[in-house]
């Protein structure tokens, strides 16, 4: 697929680590002729100028979605439908159009009830978050040798999931299709949870430090400040996926808890057999995460 | 302090990862003349006899310990009761000897209860484990910067933790002097809960991935690949500290299950305010631990 001659010019509303990433690592591959951008921060478009001067900052998102071919919405899920519904009438159903959002069936389910009718939207997840925020974090090998997911179900236009493959594989990404469902049962596990997960056991050391009035967050290198990373990520964000991916999220939190409860019996009970069983079981899925090169095999993530 | 006049044979019981980097550091700080090695892997042996020539490995506990002049039990917990019945008659007050165990109250507790009458034994705890294990990971630099705990209380001796502090800041570590009580709670919070909250939440991803025959490893770049590190540690060590720090763990169990809970009905209510303030305030803690250094100041850990 030769983008150059097929495509000119893409927009990219909301211009945060995902969205200047996927800006700066268009412009690496040359894939467009033109960025449009759209986003609310001021500081953000501050920022944004510097990139490159081909760069097309708008003020109203109206007339010159005439000229784009491809809309990336890489905004938090909860803007979904005040953009849905302010770019409406310019859309046609040759524009491409696709989100980021970490959570599907909700934003599908909002995209359905409030996009025009005729009007394509492909939904994308590329699976580079972290815990850090903002156009200066954005980087052009963000989605080297990362997932990607594309989210198909019975209305997709296959040129545009074509199209978005093409798109994703370019820049580095592997990619993979899934329907919704599937997509938010999988990621409600090894995303959601662990941020939930995360959050709380640092709001739980919290509020420990303040009953008992130590200082203990200094001593968080055996253990503690693996989870602070997580727990730092951007809020709103994480409020819109806890929210929208609530059944799964739900869900998760009750086998957590039904497995705490059971860790928590092995060990008022001393269950040396069961406890044994366990510890050494869960050390297998680091070697096949290792094995899968989805993390560094170096002690301590390398860090020291 | 003039360790190597003072000094002449330090005794390491246990060479893993701990014991091999207090004895690679020492090497490196020239503190003691001799090195005296007692290891139960025979494995484990080959890889430490490479280290230096000056290593004796011994293949008893038993009157080689006249000429020690300090003991560093570096062995799981588990371990203590049959160690000190062993060298118990061996033993004199000028012995120096300390363990680097994680909890501390039983193991103080099973010390006072077995140790022969007149002999001390002051404990440490160095904040520098990983999720690997063996001599083959240890580093003379593994306690540069990483606080190491001194355990004091009305039974201590002070000759004895006057040298302890000089040894462990001598090889790099910050030291911090605490009662046992004060140590395990903090540690329950910061490490214990942790790294048995890592484990559950691979247990529960698991446990999924059977449930619903989904291969969702492959996508733990989202967060589980975290967990996945911790949860790869030592099952004999931690199995030693959840039963060790018992009482104090199952309170931070019953913490972080209420909070969990409160984070379940804040998603299930959409309460969009308490959720909010809970991860922006918990945000406020890694930015103490970076500033604490505590931890790297890269997102992801730098790992990328």
């Amino acid at each position: 697929m030769k983008y150059s001659k097929m495509f000119s010019n893409f927009l990219i509303i909301g211009c945060g680590l995902i969205g200047s990433s996927v800006l700066k690592a268009s412009l690496n591959k040359k894939i467009a002729k033109n960025y449009l951008i759209f986003e609310k921060s001021k500081k953000n478009i501050l920022k944004i100028k510097k990139i490159n001067p081909k760069i097309k900052i708008l003020k109203n998102l109206d007339k010159d979605l005439s000229n784009v071919d491809v809309v990336f919405i890489c905004t938090p899920m909860s803007e979904y439908k005040k953009i849905i519904l302010k770019i409406n009438k310019y859309l046609t159903p040759k524009h491409i159009i696709t989100d980021v959002g970490s959570s599907k069936l909700k934003s599908v389910k909002i995209i359905k009830k409030y996009l025009k009718k005729k009007i394509f939207w492909t939904s994308s997840h590329p699976i580079a978050g972290s815990e850090v925020s903002g156009p200066e974090h954005g980087k052009q090998d963000l989605f080297e040798n990362k997932w990607c997911v594309l989210i198909k179900d019975n209305k997709t236009n296959l040129k545009h999931l074509k199209f978005l493959s093409s798109f994703w594989k370019k820049i580095g990404s592997k990619v993979v299709v899934m329907k919704p469902e599937k997509h938010d049962k999988i990621f409600s596990i090894t995303s959601h949870l662990p941020h939930l997960v995360a959050y709380n056991l640092v709001k739980s050391a919290q509020d420990f430090e303040k009953t008992q009035r130590f200082d203990l967050i200094k001593y968080s290198a055996g253990g503690l400040r693996d989870f602070s990373r997580i727990a730092a990520s951007n809020e709103i964000m994480w409020r819109d996926i806890f929210f929208d991916n609530k059944t799964n999220v739900l869900k998760a939190i009750d086998l957590f808890i039904k497995n705490l409860k059971a860790f928590k019996r092995d060990i008022n009970f001393k269950n040396d057999k069961s406890i044994l069983k366990k510890l050494t079981e869960t050390k297998k899925v680091r070697s096949k995460i290792i094995k899968l090169k989805q993390d560094i095999n170096k002690p301590d993530f390398g860090r020291s």
